[in-house]
């Protein structure tokens, strides 16, 4: 079964890349509409949050498909930008790392 | 060495999990302050293109960050909500399949 | 008639105001959840722009009814915020001014 | 003194559009980028509530330029699309007030 701990980051590139190709879609694909794409789809994300702090069980499956879809836009800008994802997530939490030593951090930010 | 081929969803997902525990943070990360973090990120990324198409060299390197923050707050999100990731991209992506036929939206949606 | 040059802020905070107060719903405009109302709607607004420049007919009303929900939560937030609309955009416009001298930054930013 | 019970939507239009006039920027305002700054100034609006619910007296003055900027854009995309900001609210308001009357909605929605 193919799940997160099977699954890498260049498995589910492939899928979205595939999926776009298929229907010639990379046409549409420039940076600033899929970065206004990600925008979008996590607004659609955050309205289940809008007037609750937590979610109902059917809000819960909207809000799975909103991450998925936010993922995705994610993943289409990282092939668009040719940058590995892997690479950019280490980094940045070597960058927070250095900012937010443990000692100093722990319980505040 | 690690890049998107050879890392998984998971990996990833445990190295921020990590990161945060250390530091105490997932007091912080309620699902409705998580949600709102994705799509402040997300906007921060937009505004490089706020009144540009394209991007320079280093605004390529702010808008990698920028898109690392997003994923890294989507994998909170994730295990704040205890789903798979790759589970919830490929049902997207199915249902996607379904809604969007090749042959009828090859080169239009 | 009504419109633009015979409205004051104030005339559109009241009726903002009277309909909210009506429907006893005060009591979910915590500024948390108003500001977040604001992306939302910000961000439905936006997708009419997701894969194209233009509008047609049709997204123009729908563009307008989405400025309108801006708008309205904008003013909500105000009201809750007790702070004066017109001071506040008067004060970042002479703030601007200050920042983006006329003859410096005539034809770019 | 000009407050919001004195100035008019309009009054305000003006005071921007000469802004923006000075400094030949309209050639910048295209709808998109205009409601690409809207979601970009919301989202740094509710940064100020990303891991809080209330407001420290520094940040209610940030809050208030980030919504001052939210209201210049908004009227900035009213001049673009040349309509008018009362009449679009009224419109709303009219619509919300037969889709939710208020003796089924009081203290619900």
């Amino acid at each position: 079964m193919m799940d997160d701990t099977s699954t890498t980051i260049q498995d589910l590139r492939a899928e979205i890349y595939e999926f776009n190709k298929e229907r010639d879609w990379h046409q549409f694909h420039s940076l600033k509409n899929v970065a206004a794409s990600i925008v979008i789809e996590a607004a659609e994300l955050l309205e289940h949050f809008q007037w609750a702090d937590v979610l109902t069980p059917k809000q819960i499956a909207s809000v799975t498909e909103e991450l998925a879809d936010v993922f995705i836009y994610c993943l289409v800008l990282a092939d668009a930008l040719e940058l590995d994802v892997s690479e950019a997530v280490r980094q940045k939490l070597a960058q927070n790392d250095a900012k937010y030593p443990v000692d100093e951090y722990r319980g505040r930010f």
